[in-house]
């Protein structure tokens, strides 16, 4: 479909704009880039980024809703082959400490989602909402099949395994951001085989 | 102590001042909210303000180390009644969940502090290190003792207490703000019986 004109196809080009939006957000967060930077790191124009994305909010907007299915397909991939709603979380977590400026700036987005006039407040409410009842829908399932063995209400087990996965990213950044992101998954290993023992 | 002039002493001024700070960024956040109005809400003039707190960011360090000071005071308080930290989590978190306000802003502001240039980064890393530091003490203690079964590294332990009540928090307010606080604690209590079983 290349015209040989030199301007890649709209749908390339805005996975480089979302490839250059994630690298610059993860160094400097949300606020610290401005569009025209973006822009310049793809070797665009602001008005031609802005004919794809109509805002830096809509560009975040995209980048959230990429990464929220990117994260899901991680998940339903290992929970099909594993059959552990445990070891697909902590592969979600491994594959997101191995870029700490994103997850970094998901975490401080996720807090500051709160206020409900923030404009990443619904995608938050709605993907927590989600996660919470597909991994509360798994683990009632699993103690039904007897491959779970703990009795605990799956609605609360599942608050808390969402709980320790933001929780530890929120301590691995604010105690020991230089620490090995290992350290990070181990702890939420043995909290998970602590909690489902 | 009083000259009668009608001014409060100083220390008094200053606690109306974080009073009224505390319910103005309670309703508001700290960006929703201008020095001029905690002055008006104190009936005083910004200038008196400003005497006692030298910016609004000087405001926010006293009141976070204030809202620490408290937190401490009743952790260490209901530890040594008890003899357990797990109590004294949920003593911390129950008391807080009635200023849901207030727990809003410092859970947002704990992951905005994830930036090194942020006024309150060396805050929440101090605080963190610290409460970390501690509750890690008091684990090997009782393993010791024996008056703790559980045999896991009090290192990751410590750290997956902290990160169920943060990670319960910032859930609390994104998937259902108008739930029971007491939802909240209870699922505390369940992870943490789960943890220590």
């Amino acid at each position: 479909m290349s015209t040989g004109s030199g301007y890649a196809p709209g749908r390339a080009r805005q996975q480089q704009i979302l490839a250059e939006a994630t690298r610059a957000f993860g160094r400097a967060g949300f606020d610290g880039v401005s569009v025209q930077e973006i822009a310049e790191a793809c070797g665009i124009s602001r008005q031609g980024l802005l004919h794809h994305f109509k805002s830096k909010e809509d560009l975040l907007m995209a980048l959230l809703r990429q990464r929220d299915e990117a994260d899901q397909e991680l998940f339903q991939g290992v929970l099909r082959e594993s059959g552990s709603p445990f070891r697909a979380i902590v592969a979600v977590v491994r594959a997101n400490a191995a870029a700490p400026g994103i997850t970094a700036m998901f975490t401080q987005l996720a807090a500051e989602a709160i206020r409900p006039e923030h404009p990443a407040h619904d995608f938050f409410h709605d993907v927590y909402t989600r996660i919470h009842h597909d991994l509360r829908a798994t683990l009632a399932q699993m103690q039904r099949e007897g491959t779970l063995v703990t009795t605990a209400d799956p609605e609360k087990l599942a608050s808390g395994l969402i709980a320790l996965r933001d929780g530890l990213a929120l301590q691995f950044f604010l105690r020991s951001p230089t620490q090995n992101a290992d350290e990070m998954t181990d702890t939420l290993e043995t909290m998970f085989s602590l909690l489902i023992a």
